[in-house]
Parts: structure tokens; C-alpha cells; sequence
């Protein structure tokens, strides 16, 4: 991972790609590296879809190594949804792939003068750029079928659907899983709208003959590695809860906890719940022949994935997340598993983040547009976007718009992008997260559901306001780190109890890369992304103003507990004084 | 004017009105009075569509009284297409109605608990509120008829169109002028929106057995009245080229200056000005048997409006303004003014800022929605909006909406509001008052016009970037204080260029109060009500990063000058330093 690659779009005679050595950006990786390029290099008032916006695919500092769970790919831009700056980050082949192919990022840059769209090929002989306007308005799906047909299937694919060509503030860029199918999605924030703005469609990458990264001290990195593995299997929730259930063991348990928003955020008990649980999605999985614990890259160790068919036991979708079945479920008060798993697969086909999407649909319900329930109607809106009829153009630019448009009130977003699927009023150290990080209201970007209801590094009290702030510091930067090394996020269940699993994260990337990192190191790189990050919002027009959430969290009881969100603004306002 | 007038909508039992005295707010008026409440009372973060959210209606000082020209109603809340504090102010009838009432102002506070709405009687007796379903998504034409049905011809109507109902950010509040027509409109920013969202269709005033407001000294105010009147006739802006061809005079002048924005600000000049000037348009006012010279309310002495009949000689509108006839016109590249006089009336009749809207199907057409030029397709968007199709849900939210929708990246606004008729690159004063007013780009703030082009007040260079600084801070100064007195802003030509008119003024004003307020008090007044403004926008969140144009207006040429925007960002920090 010597050297990034830039491409310029739109200049006389076409797109025009050039390697040059990381320099500055040395010794950093995933979102420490997108947020340094993005936050340096990017005017933080530009047009987030003109030519000054850069697009930025950064894999971790350990990925394309041995390092089990270092797939993830960091992609960063100035966000078309927040405004802000943005990082949002996906599973999937792709961040190994590029980090074996020697690129610590590619840089989408400039923009096209024109209406045409480009693929990008990349393996061990350098990068072709080809127009491509056979692909335009392509589902993922079929995208990723056309470059197989292309390339062969030893590829990894970063592409873009029919959202991210209109440029909607909901369009996600894809990656492809080990199947091969664009299940993987860097959704939040509309960067597949900034992939669109640069008439890049999709990123085809080929590894062949290329070997896996390798450490400075090989023994030492093993060794490491396989303590690493073995902390995370012990651990209950990256051993046991994930692997069996998925991310969607979570829906019992918030709901128990009162604090699983439903039907737009005015509840937090949805009754239709166990008819979308884990345990029933994994049942339902397994009984028609699809699985119910599966890998999204390889080197994965936790399996919290699974496949999905259809009632005639064909292939519809990966299994849909927590987050998404809460989306297009409890939220929009639906409980029909099938009809949820169709949207999920819609979504990934058009290019759309599931969270966004979910809950944009969720204030066209309040709006009146549809009922609160209808499994069909909300298919049919997801269409309507994938399309683009003025009534998709709406839904496509997410919930903001959405409320905007409709003139609802109850809008459950901060800095423009939606609220994921915990109540603030019910987690409330979530609720920090929510409205103070650098990304718009993203769970995963503090996830303080940890310590608030799995209780899991330690037990705050959900529904008070005390600990919250501390907790979603912490917590943010640790995260940041985390998003820094390619490791994905559902590491920290382990890391956060077990010190010596913690202890070997640093073990790997002290062999890796020949360091002597320790805790105080993890925060200090965490420090300063956030840093990167918070400055370039201020330039933006970011201010503590907007690090709050909508007025009605701190209006609106939620039953059952009939909590309002009670951190005080004041102490908002303190989460990164430290 | 001694009392203020609150209506507090939705608590048990239906709205209660309740008359206070203006205690705190006493000596105050306009746009002085609705930024003092609203920056006291709305909090800086609500949603402009809930209950915190305040509508105020403030008569200005003089209105109500013999004074020429005061008939100006200030209109104020938070903006819903802002988010920042909204003063939008409107001609005809309602303020003189209202002042003679002896209300300083009509607060609209709360919200309905459900989709009822309301109609409002204010006379000499008291107030009434009914509710009256029958009125629902009527056209302001139909209300205004209805309640002259119901309470006679001597009344003055504030109302709402569908726009306002369905909560449309681009939703004005119309005022009815002599002739009892919804012609006079506070336009920008959302009001009408804010009313709707209160559940306010209409506010009918009948001044029936009141009397005009009585002066402390009525000799002097009749002798600086007459000095007023005899100074405005004087001076060829007020005197003759308003009269003569009212506002669209300018339309050959912005044209020639090569200032003129065309096709969405992409060009500085537009081929069909000849076809839509104030000369042609006075012409077929008075061969059609309308008129080319009319005033908007009693006591007008400038008449700077006239009578638009079709070409069957029947009434279709009053005479669009210059800003209406640019925004459907040259901004479109519609050069039938036909069709524009039939936008205008649309817009009148749905409670439309026509600003809004033309700069809107402008970006519309950019996104290929609709071609430029094309008039009947233009007149075909305008009904998506009267109808609330999601076509028309997007274009009724305004240029900003419209350009998230469509993924367009020139789209000309300042804090979500639309670029008046002037581009900033050939009037780079005006430029100044865009990025910096507190109203978003607004040309009434600071009219840079005067000096940049008219050579009114002076004359400042308007393709460099010099003085232009000095030029806005001093005219949104005085338009603030201005705006507070009920007058039209018209009457700053000859204030500006003639100091015994200037004097004039204030010696009314102090006749009419028993005051001796000299210039410096003026100045005074405009910078404690920008500072208003500005606190409140500052706790909306607004920052330096916020008074700034969008980029284009920095980076892409203008022909025929070829010029940019020139003025530095460290130099637009300065405006409010005084």
C-alpha cells in the first residue's frame, strides 16, 4: 500500500489515472486516511457533486494481510446528505483485494463534462478506463453479472446503482461479497451520489498474482493473529449471538428494552417484533435451504451474515441486517420477513442505503403517502425511486427532503441523515452519538448500545442522563481507530471486555508494521481523526447547533418507559473536550 | 396601536385570542417589531412547522395614518426554507387596516391538533375565530371572494393558498389591494407555510368606524407630509419611471447591463428581453384597456403597479413585478409575456413567491424537467404545485429542494433561499447583500442596485469588488430601519439621492410621535434590528461559512462581462463590523 492512485475525471481527452507514492499520507489507512485526503484536500464549501469533491476508497491499515475481520473499505467524500464530511465504510472482498493490488487509496477526482459513464479495470498491470453507457441505470446486480462476463470471476467489485447515477443523497456504493454479488454497501451519506457526479459506474478489481500483504515479523504477526481469533470466539457475542443470529438478534432485545423505534419514532415497542426477529429470520433461512451463518469477506471469523431465499427457495437477498429490517420493519410497521428482505434486496439493487431509505419511508407514511404496515406500498416506493419519478426524486434524497417536502414535522435525522434504529429517547447515550458526531446521526459511529443495553464494556443506564457523554467519547474515539485499521466494527464486543483481545489487535499491527503502538496510541489516532473531521464541519458551517437532535426527542414521551431525551445540550457540547 | 393581538391555536377548546399591551415592544414597528418577537420568543432550533414557531403581523410605525406610502405589513417568524429569521413584507391594504385596528401587531402562536383550519374577523368589536373546513385548498382569488360574501367589501384579507396549506417553503402570504384582490404578496422565505402549519387560512380586517391614526403635532405632519409627497414626485425614479412603467423599467436597463440572469444564471443577457420589458408590458396593459399606472394601496403616491388584462380585455393580473417577469421570464428563457402574466396570476391564486418559483423551474429546467423557453410547460409546473402532485411537492419547496432532487449543481441560492433578478457577478454590491442578509439572498435587503447600476446614491464600479462592502452594509442598515417603518422600500430612491426628503420623513415621524430623531437614530434602528437577526440566526446555527454564495458564482464566467464574483470571503465577514 505504497502508493494511491488518482484519477481525474473530465479532463480534455478523458479520464486520465496516475500512481503516485503516499508521501504525507504515510502510516495511515481506511477512515484516518479518507478523512486526512477529504479534509486537506477538499474546499469544505464546494458543490458536494461538483468537481472540487474528491472520492476516496481507503482499505485498513491491516487489510489485505492475514489479520482475520481487516476487510473493510473506508470511503470517504464531502457528503451530498450532511454536507459535512463523511466516512462510511463496507464489508466485502474489495478492501482486501485493493490493498494486495499495493494501493493504500484510490481517488476519484474533477468531474466529467459530460453525460458518460466509465468502468475502471485494476489488476497487477496497471488501471484501464473505459466508457461504458451499455451500463447506465444498471441494477448492481446486473453491473456486477456484466464484469464477470468481462473479467472473469477472481474479481472484487465497487459499483454504483441507478440512485448513485441520479445522484440521490440515499445512494450507497456497493461491494461484492464472496459470491460475487454487490451485497456490501458503504451506504450512509450519499456517496454513491458522489460516484455518480464522477461518472464512474464501477470499480473492477483483479488480485491475481498478487501475493498477501506480509508483516516485518512474520511469527510475531501469526501468533498475534491467532490469539486475536481466539478472543473473538470466546467472546459471547462475536462467538456465539452473531454467528447464530446475525446483527438481528438485536430486535428482541431492543424492543424488550422499549427503545426500538417504531412507526416513525413514535413508539418503542412494535408488536409485530417476533415475526422479524433474528430468531425468526434465521429459522426461516435455514428452512429454506439458505444459511444462516455466513462470512461477507474472507478472513472473517464472526459469520454474522447469512443467505436468504424466497419462499420457492431461490436466492433473494444476503440476510438483511438488524438496522435494515428495523428500517423497512418496525419503522414502517411492517412485519412481514419476505416483504423486508425484497426492500433489502431493492436497495442493494438500485444502490440505496437500507437506514435512510427505511426511515425516509417512514415519514412518507407519517406524510400520508402510504399506510403504516403496507409491505407492498413500501415496495413499491423503493421503484418509485430506483426509477426516478418525482416521487422517488423525493424519497431518494432521503428523510430531510422527505419531511421538507411533505411538511412533516416528526424527522428523525441530525445534520440531514436518519436516525438508525435506536431510540435516543430509550439509549440515550446513542443519542449523544447521534447528534454529536462528525457523521450525522450514525450508530456505528459511537455505538453506545454497548454499555447501555448489552452491557458490554461496562452498564450505563439507558434512560438517564448521566455517563452518556463520557460513554459516546469514548466510545466515538475509539471507533475512529477502529475504522482506521480495516477491522470491522463488531470487533469492539470482544476488545471492549477483554483486555488481551485488545492487546492483540495492537500485537498485529506492532508485527505488521514493525511499531511499539499501545492503548494511549489507539486513542491519540482516534483524537486526531475526529480532529480532521470537526474541522473541516466548522468550515462547512458546522456548530454546536446542529450537534443536537430534533426538538420532538426532547418533547414527544415514548412509551413504554415515556422517556424524553434529557442530555442537556450543555453537555453536548463537551463531548470532544478532552 | 397600543395593544398586540395573540392567537393562540390548539389548546383544548379551540384557538383563544388574547389582546396584551406591547408593554416591552412599545415604540416600535415593522420589521423592528417582528424580529423583536421573534428573536425574544421562537427558539432558535425549533421546527419552523411546530408550535414554538411564532407568526407575527406588524403594521408599520406610520402606517395607519395619513403618511404617503405606508402601507407596507411585515410578516415574521422562523423560516421554514431558511431555517434562519424570516421578515417578509407585502403592499396593499392589510397593514393600514390593521394599524387603524390598533394592533401593533397579530401574533400566531401554537398549533392545531388536527387538519381543521381557520378563519379569523377582526374589527372595532373584537376578534372571531370560526372554523370553516369549506375554505380547504381554495385559491387565494376564492377565499378573498368567499369572505366578501360573508362580511362585505370593506374589509382587507391576509390568506393563504394551497401552497400554504400543503406547508411548501415557497408558500407566500397574500394581502388584498384596493380593488379587494390577493395581488400583494409578503413573498419570500416560507411565510405562508408558517401560516398554514397554524391552521390559518385567512384574516379578515374591517376598519369599518375606526379612524386614521392621529398625529401628536398635526400641523407639522401635514407640512412634512406634503414635503414627502413633493420629494418622491420629484425625483425621476419615484416620480416618473416607477410610474410609467412600473418595476420591469428594469428589465431593459439589468439587460443592457449585461447583469440580466438567463437560463439559471448561466448567461448574463437574454435575447427576448425587448419581448418582456416594462415598456412593452405598459404598452399592452393600456391597449388591452388595463392600466400602467396604479397604486397598491390607498395613500400610494408612486403607483408603480398597473392592471394586466389577457388578450380578450378581461382582468388576469396585476402588473408583474420586474423580479416576477425576470424569474418566469429571462430566467426560464420565456419571452411571452402572456404566459408570465398567467404565472403570476397562478402563483397569486396557490399563495406562491414568484421569485421562488421562477428560479426554481429555472433549476428544473437545468435538470431537463422541462426545456427553456418553454412557457406552457412552465405554466404546467406551477399547476403540479397548486395540485401538490410529488412533482409539484419538490418545485413548491423551492430552487434548493428542486436541486437535491435532480442532483443539479448550479443552483443559485443563499441559505436555501433563491437569487433574486440581479446576478452577483454583474452587480457584485448586490452580491454582498445575497450572501450576507439575514433573510438569505434577498434584493430588498440592501438594494446595491441604486449605486451599482441606477447611479442612485452615488456610484460604485459593479464589476469590481471595491466598495461594494461599504454599499451593502449601509443599505441593508437603512432598509432595516426603513422596513420598520411601514413604508415601501420604493421611496429610498429619492431619500437616497435628496436629503430634504430624508428630513421629511423623519420630521413625520417626529410629528407624528412627539420624537426628535435625527439620522443617527435611523441608523441606530436599522443596526439593533440586524443585530436581532443576527443573534437569532447565530443560535439557528448560521456562521460566516453560511453569508457565501454558491461556488459557481466564484468559478464560471459570466457573458457578456466575462466576470466572477469578485468579493473576498474576508471581506463579506466584515459587512456587519460597523
Amino acid at each position: 500500500m505504497d502508493n494511491i492512485l488518482r484519477i481525474i475525471m473530465g479532463p480534455e481527452g478523458g479520464p486520465k489515472a496516475t500512481v503516485i507514492p503516499v508521501g504525507e499520507y504515510a502510516g495511515i489507512g481506511g477512515r484516518a486516511l479518507t478523512s486526512a485526503i477529504v479534509s486537506k484536500e477538499v474546499p469544505p464549501l464546494c458543490h458536494p457533486l461538483g468537481a472540487d469533491n474528491k472520492l476516496v476508497f481507503a482499505p485498513g491499515l491491516l487489510s489485505g494481510t492475514a489479520a482475520a475481520m481487516s476487510g473493510r473499505l473506508s470511503v470517504g467524500c464531502k457528503s451530498p446528505l450532511t454536507g459535512g464530511i463523511k466516512e462510511a465504510n463496507s464489508g466485502g472482498q474489495a478492501s482486501q483485494t485493493l490493498a494486495r493490488l499495493g494501493y493504500a487509496a484510490i481517488v476519484l477526482e474533477g468531474a466529467p463534462k459530460d453525460d458518460n459513464i466509465y468502468k475502471i479495470f485494476i489488476n497487477k498491470d496497471g488501471v484501464e478506463i473505459n466508457l461504458d453507457n451499455s451500463l447506465k441505470m444498471l441494477g448492481n446486480y446486473a453491473v456486477v453479472e456484466k464484469m464477470k462476463a468481462e473479467y472473469g470471476d477472481k474479481i472484487a467489485c465497487i459499483s454504483i446503482g441507478p440512485a448513485g447515477e441520479m445522484k440521490m443523497c440515499a445512494a450507497s456504493v456497493a461491494c461484492t461479497d464472496m459470491e460475487l454479488r454487490p451485497t456490501r454497501h458503504a451506504g450512509r451519506g450519499g456517496v454513491g451520489a458522489v460516484m455518480g457526479a464522477k461518472g464512474v459506474k464501477v470499480i473492477v478489481l483483479d488480485d491475481s498474482g498478487m501475493k498477501m500483504r506480509s508483516p516485518k515479523d512474520p511469527d510475531k504477526f501469526r501468533e498475534a493473529n491467532k490469539n486475536w481469533v481466539d478472543g473473538l470466539k470466546k467472546h459471547p457475542v462475536t462467538g456465539e449471538g452473531l454467528p447464530a443470529y446475525g446483527t438481528n438478534v438485536l430486535t428482541n432485545i431492543l424492543n424488550e428494552a422499549g427503545a426500538y423505534p417504531t412507526k416513525n419514532f413514535s413508539l418503542g415497542q412494535f408488536a409485530g417484533s417476533s415475526k422479524i426477529s433474528g430468531e425468526t429470520e434465521a429459522a426461516t433461512e435455514t428452512t429454506r435451504g439458505g444459511s444462516a451463518t455466513h462470512g461477507c469477506h474472507r478472513g472473517c471469523v464472526i459469520q454474522c451474515s447469512g443467505i436468504y431465499m424466497d419462499k420457492n427457495g431461490q436466492y433473494l437477498t444476503k440476510q438483511p441486517e438488524y438496522e435494515t429490517v428495523w428500517a423497512h420493519g418496525g419503522n414502517c410497521g411492517i412485519d412481514d420477513l419476505d416483504a423486508i428482505a425484497m426492500l433489502d434486496r431493492l436497495d442493494d439493487d438500485y444502490g440505496l442505503d437500507t437506514i435512510e431509505m427505511g426511515a425516509t419511508i417512514g415519514v412518507a407514511m407519517e406524510a400520508g403517502v402510504a399506510k403504516f404496515g403496507d409491505a407492498q406500498a413500501a415496495i413499491s416506493l423503493v421503484h418509485e425511486v430506483g426509477k426516478g419519478t418525482p416521487l422517488g426524486r423525493i424519497l431518494g434524497n432521503g428523510a430531510a427532503v422527505t419531511g421538507k417536502a411533505f411538511g412533516v414535522e416528526r424527522v428523525p435525522v441530525v445534520k440531514n441523515q436518519a436516525l438508525p434504529a435506536y431510540d435516543p429517547r430509550g439509549v440515550q447515550g446513542i443519542g449523544v452519538t447521534y447528534a454529536t458526531s462528525t457523521m450525522g446521526a450514525d450508530h456505528t459511529a459511537g455505538y453506545a448500545v454497548t454499555a447501555n443495553i448489552l452491557k458490554v464494556g461496562g452498564y450505563v443506564n439507558p434512560l438517564t442522563p448521566e455517563g452518556q457523554v463520557e460513554l459516546s467519547r469514548n466510545l466515538q474515539i475509539a471507533t475512529a481507530a477502529v475504522d482506521a485499521t480495516g477491522m470491522c466494527l463488531f470487533i469492539a464486543f470482544a476488545v471492549l471486555d477483554q483486555p488481551e483481545t485488545f492487546q492483540a489487535l495492537l500485537d498485529m499491527l506492532n508485527a505488521f508494521y514493525g511499531l511499539n503502538l499501545t492503548g494511549d496510541d489507539v486513542t491519540a489516532l482516534g483524537k486526531s481523526i475526529l480532529k480532521n473531521e470537526r474541522n473541516f464541519n466548522t468550515k462547512a458551517g458546522f456548530t454546536p447547533a446542529h450537534d443536537r437532535l430534533p426538538e420532538f426527542f426532547k418533547k414527544e414521551l415514548l412509551p413504554p418507559h415515556n422517556v424524553t431525551f434529557k442530555v442537556r445540550d450543555e453537555d453536548l457540547d463537551t463531548v470532544f473536550n478532552w
